[in-house]
């Protein structure tokens, strides 16, 4: 395979490349005094130390190739007009984007007390990994940012997902080297397969080749010239190569490549869009190979710096201790000659400032990095026109997850241009298969005519990589969209990290006044760990639900509607939430349904609530709560109740129902947690509660051990007793099953403790029979399976 | 770059075609038996829908394919006495390699009721899938294996980790085209960087390219030929094709293409082992392109199957209902021709038999699949030689971290040959480069001259991925040898999933008697949630500890030592331990030291105790318990006591530190939990308990929660309160600090609550003067920064 070379042609004048270099000197100088300085922000006096911060905190190596490329990016942007946004892969890239941000007056108009001016230079400066200021990594609180680029791996995902449905915009996608040895960023490569030429905008990723980590050289950089190349064409791309040391001839390459590019992402749109090759086309992508820490120090005590892993943090350190440590950092500051950059009061001077793009175009001012002032509602359906009809409760059954797959057909519908469906090629396991009937799967690879619902501009996306499907997702949302992803339950936990990191941006974006709110990321995550018949103890891991809930309140939310017309209803109001991050729970399986729409809409809009139809306590205090979460659990613990109310008619038993796990938090821990009086009127001050639930036991415990009743509070979960096994037969390996919950019933209620010995023994004798008969037939017994509610 | 073929040989004679193949068909047959059959196993009767199980569980698709290669490798192992194993990388592997095993005889051997014979067989197919049998993956029961194949993307990094310090192991490793789109998988590949060709075994990764995942083609199966196979040069491999759906051709190859692969790996050990070059060497990979579903039925109720997704999981379902999916299942069984493949008895002809390797080279019975047989201890220095002298306990300083690294030194040196530290390039980061004064860090790829220690053999593994060390450790661990993955706190979290696979592994294998026990994976977290200064909220997460405590107590240990001396006697006794996952967090920053080696190690082996010299309840019952778990909760409560002591003489405070988490719960849940009496006899029954804890809050109150004092337990974590700031401002930001914590003594100590609003004041005006202090000088108090116990 030939790779197209440019031509060697110097698009840059003689003075284009003067005032481009001061451009990048001016963003290199204003990124070292983040780094360093509390005052004389212009150098006007002799540096002291004294206007040097006490701890210095801050990472150089990666900042003079991030301002290099933004300062290119800027003169392409300006020359043709073009609709550009950056993202940051490089982790610690905070001082260059907003150097960057400030240089082109973004910075100033959202923070217009760090003004462009000396004054506002030394705010700049001081606020720079400061307490109260800013962290270092490209975080929310810089204009043009939808990627912090803290935990390193998901740039280039984020960076397709912005570029989807926007057929207009270029996304910049800067891979840091270190972080292109992550899975993530390893596989996200491939998001070329899923990017539609004619109705998706482009992706330009620069992986920068600066050679090194933290301590060590990074694997890319220490591969043949030979098989890097390769490496990418095997990806799909076409790479472009720039390298070299010296600013001069580098600028040349860059400008050159860089038109290069943008040309290419041109003709492939133009020949798209024009009903031209439908063949799956090669974006470019550059690999910029420069320097470390380039244009710092050469060497620090006499060990090499600059083009070194030594320039990763702060290549000048111990400014007390070493004895001219200051004066080569006034040096180094010096060397970019600020004099030349900014005047008299410490504004850019109009020659260079003139170089930025202007309003809107400017990378830091484009409003797809802040969603929230794009994002319209979503146009819904009634959620009720796909309820189940259930005149009678538990005695008729339904797919959840099919039910509700209709209804996000018809969401998809409304919406072709701002929603998408994503998930790890489980579409159709997860039952929401109605969706292909309105749209395909998204596929720009090669097409076989055996291929069933697979097209470049299908918007259901589905690779075998939840990271990229995360990231994706992340990266339309951020850009002002609206999207789903459903998961098998246990596997949702290879995002746990990634998770935390959107999370942790929707929390600080919270508090950041000139960022809208975003679309919520919703996941339903079904296949859950009571029914992997198929899959067994690898696939079985409840435990999502209690790593969302350890962030803050404010923006996680997680319910488990018990069934369809409950999921629904969920459903919906997760669809038209803001700014949280939503996790649903539901089975796929054929289950009994236990609600009607109104009384489903009824129940999820409390949360939590007694179902009097199971129970028999109306009008007097219960003698047992039996409780549950989850639809395995309720069903459950509807058979254990019957079970009950068959043998001790008298006993006076009490169903509740939570579909929305924070309501059972104290209200000051979370805004939909009960009061306690609400709560205690649901569970009782004093009498025994048998809590069925779908995840691990103790999470109910963690959530209610404040509340009046707790020590009466008795919880089966999943304790990680699992195998490939029957569905009842999973359940009993864990002890969540009727006999048990029943068996749990007649320890704890003081008037059984005599009676029940019988029923009992009799709870004992059916575990018995159980196990025999799945032992031998591989299946539950009929009476177990066919069980209903018989009042 | 030019990859050479094989020229076109045709190695197998027609009797050796015949058989090979005929093994193939015997193995595909007891595959297809074993996901159907219930009884009639060698089709002696009329199959009858009686004879086929009523729930049919199990994935056909990838199977041929694996039982294909499973056929080429005993070829090659036989005729070359290889030591060779087999990962299956595919999911729901299963059917094949228990088929396989069953074949060579190892099945039988450690399962003697599966006895090769028809009522064995029997057994074998019933138990498939199948209450009280074996899961579909390649689960801990099948011999032979190290890896489950259940969650996808980790099989080439437990590969490379298999083949580390294995000269004589070649691993070969199928990876399917599904899993391949996994990000893990996808950098994985690059582990060919880091294995050394003199001291390390060989990795022969066979892509199987069987085109479809659940319900979708593969990203690879839809690239052209020159992308793909520049994508592998790309990765550094020299890839060979075999391609086809006519059996005899692509046998000819397979055994034509598996001979030049092994000559190339034998020729580049040769060469590297004679001191030949040093260049990093092209290893052979192989790209096996066959049909999924391969020899399954081509249609099934006039769609297509074999070659397409729809052969996935059980081509023929419906057994009762659809009319002949019985016979078509007896023909498709049928086609293998079982009756020349199996006598009379159901064993297989020895003509067959003879074509598998014997005794150990059989890979079912290889013993580097069963690494416990192999385990060996580790030589150990004597920890307490590296202890900090602490004459006066919080008055002198070390850094935990780095006095370990001096202890993790002679641990590497004294077993050069089976331990190995793993690090996503956080080595020197987290203070343990003293290892590097005994070796290097792994690095085949280039060297430069200025590079700092970097060589083939280095036995420090640094990659930028959580998830290759994570699979290198694991590979590394399961065949039989030591290691330590050190680790960002927050970043382990981007294993979460591949832990839970691994916990479940241990889970699993403990009670399968052949296995043996392996040696225990220990995580030290260090980099912590405390002490992220130079990065802010995104580094901050102690969650990982929750996501653990999840997994059974038999395999699951958390510690928190709060100094150097503690972390030396913890990781000592985390490295001598056995099947365990160790949890050890721990800061690198320098710290004040508590405890002289001997009553560290009199603490830790308590796991929990009272500090007698920072309390003055001495013989009494105190008025107020003060607990702290972790190093700067410990500091933040010791600075407490010392303000509460200063101001209150008379109060008797009792000072609990603990060291090992799962001590705090019930005895009953986990075998280090203290009994009632105990936990009582520390934490009193009525006395307020201020707890300072390293992680998220509710996690103290999950594991107490039974405990009699409970509900006078008030604990202090971290709660999402993070940026980028000082130390003891972060601990500020989330109520931790010492102030908060005199506060909040004075609020629950019912004789302070009167004298008290004083002190509260004057804690108020600290934090006061704290925020003013750090928001000027972005640097902490002196006073504070300089305390120290002052008794």
């Amino acid at each position: 395979m030939v790779v197209a070379q440019t031509t060697k042609t110097y698009p840059l004048s003689a003075e284009e490349l003067s005032k481009i270099n001061a451009y990048w000197r001016a963003a290199n100088y204003l990124s070292v005094g983040q780094i360093y300085l509390l005052d004389n922000p212009l150098l006007k006096q002799p540096l002291q130390l004294e206007h040097v911060k006490p701890r210095l905190l801050g990472h150089w190596g990666t900042t003079p190739g991030l301002n290099f490329i933004y300062a290119h990016l800027n003169r392409v942007i300006k020359a043709q007009d073009l609709n550009m946004i950056y993202i940051t892969g490089p982790g610690h890239g905070g001082p260059g984007l907003v150097a960057n941000t400030y240089l082109e007056g973004t910075y100033s108009e959202v923070y217009p007390n760090i003004s462009p001016d000396e004054a506002g230079m030394k705010q700049l400066f001081k606020q720079f990994s400061f307490p109260g200021g800013v962290p270092s990594h490209v975080a929310p609180e810089t204009p043009g940012s939808i990627h912090e680029g803290g935990e390193l791996g998901y740039a280039l995902s984020h960076a397709f997902g912005a570029a989807f449905d926007n057929p207009d915009l270029i996304v910049a996608c800067v891979v840091g080297d270190g972080e292109a040895e992550t899975g993530p960023l390893a596989t996200a490569w491939h998001s070329n397969k899923f990017l539609n030429p004619v109705t998706d905008g482009a992706v330009l990723p620069i992986l920068h080749l600066n050679g090194y980590k933290i301590a060590n050289p990074t694997v890319l950089a220490r591969i043949s010239h030979e098989e890097l190349e390769s490496l990418f064409v095997g990806y799909g791309y076409k790479p472009y190569f720039v390298e070299g040391s010296d600013p001069e001839p580098v600028h040349q390459a860059m400008a050159r490549t860089l038109e290069a590019a943008i040309a290419d992402i041109k003709a492939i749109q133009q020949e798209a869009r024009s009903g031209g090759s439908s063949e799956r086309p090669q974006w470019p992508m550059i690999v910029m190979r420069t320097p470390k820490g380039w244009t710092g120090p050469a060497e620090v005590d006499g060990k090499k710096t600059e083009d070194f892993w030594r320039s990763h943090q702060v290549p000048l350190s111990n400014m007390a201790q070493e004895g001219d440590h200051v004066q080569q950092l006034e040096r180094w500051m010096k060397s970019y000659r600020p004099e030349e950059l900014f005047d008299e009061t410490g504004a850019l001077i109009p020659e260079l400032k003139a170089l930025a793009p202007e309003g809107e175009r400017r990378m830091g001012a484009n409003l797809h990095t802040n969603g929230g002032v794009l994002l319209r509602d979503l146009k819904m359906p009634d959620f009720s026109d796909y309820a189940v009809p259930v005149e009678k409760p538990a005695t008729i059954y339904a797919e959840a997850t099919k039910v509700t797959g209709g209804f996000l057909r018809d969401v998809m519908k409304l919406n072709m241009d701002n929603f998408r469906l994503v998930g790890p090629d489980e579409t159709a396991s997860n039952r929401l298969s109605a969706v292909l009937e309105v749209t395909d799967r998204t596929w720009a690879a090669e097409i076989k005519p055996e291929d069933e619902h697979l097209a470049p501009d299908g918007r259901v996306m589905e690779m075998l990589s939840e990271h990229t499907c995360q990231g994706w997702l992340e990266g339309y949302l951020l850009t002002g969209r609206h999207g789903f992803f459903s998961c098998y339950e246990a596997f949702i936990h290879i995002v746990d990290s990634m998770f935390n990191q959107h999370a942790k941006w929707l929390k600080t974006t919270r508090h950041i006044a000139w960022r809208q709110p975003l679309a919520s990321l919703t996941y339903l995550l079904t296949s859950h760990v009571w029914r992997q018949d198929h899959n067994g103890f690898s696939h079985q891991d409840p435990g999502f639900i209690d790593h969302v809930m350890n962030k803050k309140a404010e923006v996680v939310r997680v319910y488990l509607p018990p069934d369809a017309n409950t999921l629904l209803s969920v459903t919906d109001h997760c669809l038209r939430s803001r700014h949280y991050i939503n996790v649903i729970v539901a089975g796929k399986q054929p289950s009994l349904q236990y609600l009607d729409m109104d009384s489903a809409i009824a129940h999820c809009t409390k949360g939590v609530g007694i179902w009097d139809w199971a129970s028999n306590d109306q009008g007097s205090e219960p003698d047992l709560v039996m409780a549950c979460a989850g639809d395995v659990p309720t069903l459950e613990t509807l058979a254990a109740v019957d079970i009950l109310r068959q043998n001790f008619p008298e006993l006076k038993i009490r169903v509740v129902n939570v579909v929305d796990l924070m309501t059972l938090q104290p209200e000051s821990e979370h805004p939909h947690g009960l009061s306690d009086k609400n709560f205690d009127s649901l569970f009782t001050t004093d009498k025994p509660i048998i809590f069925a639930f779908h995840g691990y036991p103790w999470l109910i415990h963690r959530l209610t051990y404040r509340r009046t009743n707790h020590h009466n509070l008795h919880v089966r979960g999943y304790k990680e007793e699992g195998t490939t096994t029957t569905p009842f037969d999973m359940v009993v390996l864990n002890d969540l099953d009727r006999f048990d919950l029943v068996m749990d019933a007649i320890e704890r209620v003081p008037s059984l403790q005599s009676t029940g010995a019988y029923v009992k023994q009799a709870m004992q004798d059916k575990l018995i029979e159980h196990k025999r008969y799945v032992t031998e037939r591989g299946d539950d017994l009929p009476e177990i399976k066919n069980w209903q509610w018989p009042y």
